[in-house]
């Protein structure tokens, strides 16, 4: 079997490139800077079926779109969770929360209407962290 | 600094005992079987500040609590995450999730009142995670 990504994650969410072992996405709700990881393995069930060195490149790779989301948008948190209980291929949302954000201090999940970007802004995002991450 | 369990967490959990790295909580929300780890670091302020080492040892034990409530539970999905937008102290949750609890599908942070565990189970709960993870 070889790698797909979801439908789901695909139709909400621009490709900004591949990492060692995750491919990144960034959501196209433009509420907050919200980065998606999706380890390229095609029979993986939950992220704790991952071997402990391809658990240590995720974490690696969780990381550094951590150091890109703080260096592009000094939040003033960030939230990184793997829920999937929509989507079924494993994830790892990293997301930069600010306090006057829309969902604060809840989670951001399954709150109110996606807002999408203008597709110039949307451009912008993805290049400047392809810059940060050398995508 | 010495580490000291957030007040907050202290309030809502009870110790299951420690890890290596982190200290394990089970939440008092009998809602959910719902487990929290908390890096014995003073000083932390994201997990993506823990050393490689420590990163490492955190995906371990994400890794073996999962394992546990599997276990213990046949959930339909496991959460995890790190959000700490209202507890400023970093930590995981690790959450057994089943298509009929109360907040499925959605995340279960901020939905409806905690429902405490009668004592004993309470009780019975921490000493079925003791036993399954050596504590």
């Amino acid at each position: 079997m070889t790698f797909r990504l979801d439908a789901r994650l695909a139709a909400d969410s621009a490709v900004v490139g591949d990492l060692p072992l995750c491919r990144l996405l960034l959501s196209r709700d433009s509420r907050y800077p919200w980065c998606i990881l999706v380890p390229r393995q095609a029979d993986l069930r939950e992220l704790h079926q991952l071997s402990e060195a391809a658990g240590g490149m995720l974490f690696d790779e969780i990381r550094q779109v951590s150091h890109a989301l703080e260096a592009l948008f000094q939040p003033d948190k960030l939230n990184v969770a793997a829920l999937g209980n929509l989507v079924p291929q494993p994830h790892v949302h990293v997301v930069a929360r600010f306090r006057n954000d829309f969902a604060w201090p809840g989670p951001i999940w399954g709150q109110g209407e996606a807002l999408p970007y203008e597709a110039a802004v949307l451009r912008l995002r993805v290049e400047d962290l392809q810059a940060r991450l050398g995508l």
